[in-house]
């Protein structure tokens, strides 16, 4: 796994921690432009009325139909009600991190997201984040290798890691009201702070080594996938899985609606949804077709390393 | 107002009221259909886990691109979330109604909104509802007409009724994250109970009048506009202004957020999200165009029966 800018200093601060997201984003949109081969990602900077601001990036190319890298440092007061939910004991709040969501132009090529972050509180402070796979073609061979290099990451952290983050993801990355996971899942995790067991230093480095991995991961099933053939048909289901993935993001995701509720810039937390989407009423795929296969993928609890297809 | 089928019966129950609800959704669907010139609705019925079910329809047509009349009428216990979100003393209930969206395929006819509902509990009952109007383009001619039947619908009720209501769609119908209403608004209305100034039999009619007018305004509405003529430009704007409409059903909508949690019929709910959908990052209208003058629009407090553009 590729590594870089892993801060070697020992004293980890808001500022320290904060630069290495802006460097990571950094380091992915030149990475995504260099594939791009001429769209650009556009800038905007803005500032929270509460406190802290962000850099949101979005690109429209050729082979990623729409895509955002965001960072951002935000800090302030938290509401009552957002106070009880994260069950905090103190409403005073700082979190900065980086957001990705990738649309991708081909079907045969998967959404990908990803964030990390880092939440700070008057008492306490916790490493969060998560990168997740949406294919709108399920294909085991790119889950496999999908899920092994996640793996990869956490095994060279702890052992507990990945199985604990995977199963978080399936059920974190679930589409409770159409009883759907939203994609092939991968990992999720929240609220890794200090303990006997690791350090802020070894959390921070894991961070780091999984927001490091995400170009290597994703380029590898963009390359792969993004001169696949499709037609009308395959653009078609394209759209009604991205109209899934707007049902989740708007329905059940929590980072949406922490973001809409503390009054974040709704452009920048609204990147996330598809250039394109569309519903059909009770749509039914065909049997034994790649659509009726992938529906029936979209389950938790699959063990994507091994045989997913048993 | 043209009227027909109220109930003249002085008692009403669940059932008689239930099966108004049923006459109504026919009686809809055969007044769109004698427009539609061909398309007809494809009828589900569909039963509920909990108890009851209802019979949803679905149209894909020439000038409706895709709306859905629903019929329902549900009972059993509330999760104890829900029991406290309404506020109610106990978890049975019952609840019936008709709810329509209707997404028209020229940009220039207005999506609207209808829902007409009874609501039983073991201590109470009451009428709920409203109707709104979301034009892509907003038409203070279209939004006027619009406001003064359903004011006509109000006035043979109560002189209260209009404002009272108008202002409560306002409030409503209001996309938070956006700051912006969905639409030209129009009535909502909820716990409509007996009290010393209205019996049951008067609420209930009520409900009934307003539940008789959807088919005349929009039919007027449909008429007028459905032969427009329009372009890339519109369309494009059409699918901007329905990713709003995605967005609020989906992050505000207390009705959508019901029937999710009361496990109700997914497909059944979700028949009020659009066809196709678009999201741009931060899209900007030109200056001075009608995209422009329909966003400037999208404001609570409007006044469109008197003079909307001072």
């Amino acid at each position: 796994m590729q590594q870089f800018n892993n801060i070697s200093i020992h004293q980890y601060n808001r500022d320290t921690i904060s630069t290495w997201f802006q460097t990571l984003q950094n380091n992915i949109c030149q990475q995504l432009e260099a594939v791009e081969e001429g769209a650009r990602f556009q800038e905007d900077s803005w500032e929270r009325l509460g406190g802290g601001g962000g850099r949101s990036r979005v690109i429209e190319g050729k082979y990623i139909e729409k895509g955002g890298v965001n960072f951002s440092a935000v800090h302030g007061e938290l509401s009552e009600k957002m106070q009880q939910n994260l069950q905090l004991e103190s409403n005073e709040f700082f979190a900065t991190g980086v957001s990705i969501v990738l649309h991708p132009t081909n079907p045969f090529v998967p959404i990908i997201h990803m964030n990390v972050r880092y939440f700070e509180t008057q008492q306490n402070w916790w490493f969060g984040g998560g990168i997740d796979l949406t294919p709108h073609y399920v294909s085991p061979e790119d889950a496999r290798f999908f899920h092994q290099q996640l793996k990869n990451v956490c095994d060279q952290h702890h052992p507990d890691y990945y199985p604990k983050f995977k199963t978080w993801a399936d059920d974190y990355f679930f589409i409770k009201h159409r009883q759907e996971t939203r994609g092939v899942g991968g990992i999720f995790f929240d609220r890794l702070i200090e303990n006997e067991h690791f350090t802020k230093e070894e959390r921070f480095e894991f961070v780091q080594d999984l927001g490091n991995s995400f170009c290597p991961i994703y380029l590898h099933l963009l390359q792969k996938n993004k001169d696949a053939i499709f037609g009308e048909r395959e653009k078609n289901w394209q759209l009604l899985r991205r109209g899934r993935y707007v049902e989740f993001n708007l329905v059940w995701d929590a980072g949406t609606k922490f973001g809409l509720e503390t009054d974040g810039r709704t452009e920048s937390i609204l990147m996330s949804l598809p250039p394109f989407a569309q519903w059909k009423y009770n749509y039914q795929t065909e049997l034994n077709s790649s659509e009726s296969f992938t529906l029936a993928h979209l389950r938790k609890g699959m063990d994507w390393l091994t045989d997913t297809e048993s």
